[in-house]
């Protein structure tokens, strides 16, 4: 499931992009939607993968039993669309270049799966190293 | 404040959407950007009122000193949103049709003005009791 997100990351790196890429899977595996960051690609601040992935998939009438792989711990802003949608399983590639809501959303019953991808941290380290302002921008800490 | 939000929300309501609107100020009360629910009309899931208002805004170096103007309490998504990127303040037209995480942004510090007005609450009111399923859907109590 990680490939897909991943392969979004890439993407978004190769576009000169934010490179956090994200894919909701349905209970059953189907790929509902992928997504990567667009705040540069498309200047909308409102696109993180995770929403991207969301958006993509469309109107549902619900996401009971959905799982949402993304490359990146989600942010505050994902981490509460994960909530309020009642996605059931966040799959995160890494946390260790940033960490945001997946120890409140498994106290809110969210299953949270950890990979410690060392892809995904290499993509994020360089990132941060090369972008500073760019990676400070798209986590609002301006 | 409210009237612009107040609008977008009449606005939505007209176009056979989910009748929430908000507006973004910057700290010297310019507006920055304006928006509403785009559920139905642009088959959009990701565009609630205040992240539809915040894309409006597009890129912004910082969020400090901001004032997310809305008509329904915030839910965890477009909390989520205010606290990541460090939105100062929100301004809410009611919280009686719908609470969603601002007692939750208070305790992090966010400034929240909640007013309570009559129309707001009959907005959300008639429509919530016209369109159970489309409500359900827009906050993922499918």
């Amino acid at each position: 499931m990680l490939a897909t997100a991943l392969a979004e990351a890439r993407t978004g790196l190769a576009e000169g992009g934010v490179p956090v890429g994200a894919a909701l899977y349905g209970p059953d595996g189907t790929l509902l939607g992928r997504g990567r960051n667009l705040r540069v690609q498309d200047g909308d601040p409102s696109l993180h993968a995770e929403t991207a992935a969301f958006r993509a998939a469309g109107r549902q009438r619900s996401y009971r039993g959905t799982t949402m792989v993304t490359t990146l711990s989600p942010c505050w802003y994902c981490s509460g669309l994960v909530r309020q949608f009642g996605i059931s399983r966040v799959v995160i590639g890494e946390a260790r270049t940033f960490s945001g809501g997946h120890d409140w959303l498994a106290r809110h019953g969210v299953e949270i799966v950890l990979l410690d991808d060392a892809e995904c941290v290499a993509l994020m380290r360089d990132f941060v190293r090369d972008h500073p302002a760019l990676w400070n921008e798209d986590i609002g800490a301006g």
